[in-house]
This record gives C-alpha cells, sequence and structure tokens, in this order.
C-alpha cells in the first residue's frame, strides 16, 4: 500500500524515533511510505521562505491525494498533522491516528470527528499489532 | 464580522492570555467572536469520550461554515487548529494566521499554502494594527 506517514516536524521532534520506527516496520511489511523523511533526523526544521515551503506544501499534498491511507502519530502537537489529516478527510483517504493518552488529549477536532479511526496506545507493541491489522 | 478565532486548546495553553486579549480587542471592535471561549481560564483542556467530543467538533465546524472570516493564533502547535484552518480553506472561509516567530517555526503546510494570509509578529502592537486592517 502507499502510505503517507504523518508526524510532527516544525512542532517538535520529541517523537521522532518512534516515527522512524513506525516507519522502518511499515517498510518492513513491504508497503511504500511516501514520507519516509518524516521519521529522519537530519531534518531542517526552520521555515524556508513561502516559496520553498509552497514546494513542499505541493509534494504533500501531491501524496496525499495519491497514498492508500494516511497514517498519523498525533501524541506530540503538529499544526502541520492536522492540517494534513483534514486534506485527507476532504479527498477520502482513510486515517488512522495513533496517539498515547498518558502523553496528551487528543483534539476534539480529531476525537469528534467519526471520519477518523482512532488508536489510543499504552505501548509501543499496540502501534504494531494494530498496523498489521489495518494494512 | 463573524469571527472565528482559533487558537490551542488542548494543544497546550501557554499562550491563553494573548488569545483572550485578541478576543476581546476584536469584541471592543464590534465584531462577533464565536469562539470566545477560546481565551476563557476555565476551559476543561480532557478529552469527553468520542460522543461528547462530536457535539465539540459539530458545533465547531458549524461555526466555520457560518464565519466571515478566521483569526487564528499559530504559535503554539495545535492540531485542532490546523485542523480548523485546513476546514476553513475548504469552505472558502477567508484565513489570517498570526504567529510569532522568535518563538516557532509555522509548519510549511501553512506557509505553503497560498490561501493562508500570514502575519508574524515581533510585539503585540502589530497584531492589532493588523486586525484594525482585515476587520
Amino acid at each position: 500500500m502507499k502510505i503517507y506517514f504523518a508526524g510532527s516536524i516544525r512542532g517538535g521532534r520529541v517523537d521522532a524515533e518512534l516515527y522512524r520506527r513506525m516507519i522502518s516496520y511499515m517498510q518492513s511489511q513491504g508497503h511504500n511510505v511516501l514520507t519516509e523523511h518524516v521519521g529522519s533526523g537530519k531534518l531542517c526544521l526552520s521555515e524556508q521562505g513561502r516559496d520553498r515551503d509552497a514546494a513542499i506544501y505541493n509534494q504533500d499534498t501531491a501524496w496525499l491525494r495519491e497514498s492508500d491511507v494516511v497514517i498519523a502519530e498525533c501524541t506530540c502537537p503538529s499544526l502541520g498533522v492536522g492540517y494534513e489529516l483534514a486534506y485527507a478527510e476532504r479527498f477520502d483517504v482513510p486515517v488512522h491516528i495513533f496517539y498515547n493518552p498518558s502523553k496528551c488529549a487528543l483534539s476534539a477536532m480529531l476525537t469528534g470527528d467519526s471520519y477518523f479511526h482512532i488508536h489510543p496506545y499504552n505501548t509501543e507493541e499496540e502501534i504494531f499489532t494494530a498496523l498489521d491489522k489495518i494494512l
């Protein structure tokens, strides 16, 4: 499957290693993660100016439209991820949201939207078990 | 004008006092801020379960669709605000985004999206000057 993985970039990288492990797991199962860079430790986190950020926006929204499913890790709040989830909904791409409820409360704009499949987890193993069922 | 003010709730309340001052300013100019509660110090910040969060979601999205303009303060990352901005774009509601670039880098999903009017500011006075021009 073509997977759009969504995780915080400029909103904060506290969970970057978890993103990397989720992406690696999905790749190990034979899936194509279009946004592999979200798990990278070498991302540039500063603004690039509106023109160069527009190139990022155009690439990411094109990937969203062509993906089979969105897998989002939402424990760390992120404006970009919130935008991506609404964008995926607009284009009828299924969305699965993971988060650790011991670390955050999820926005009512996500928990209150019946379009989204929401997966609270306590241990990382629960994420992989859920991914096996989804993908 | 009917204004949808967007600011972080469950994503973090570090800027709640600023939200309150922005809302009060717009009200003092005769505008109707539909989401006045975003500036309140008495908000419940925990999840309410999907059914009760759905009532919040339904109210907020109804307000988004009926608003004349969205004014968002985006310095504090928030999944809900990111969702709201994309939702407003989908329904052709003009969106003005304020943020303090000395405190954060804004997501490329916002800076790269030419639909959004983006207002970086260094002092709070700059916000009110910009609001005078917008409203």
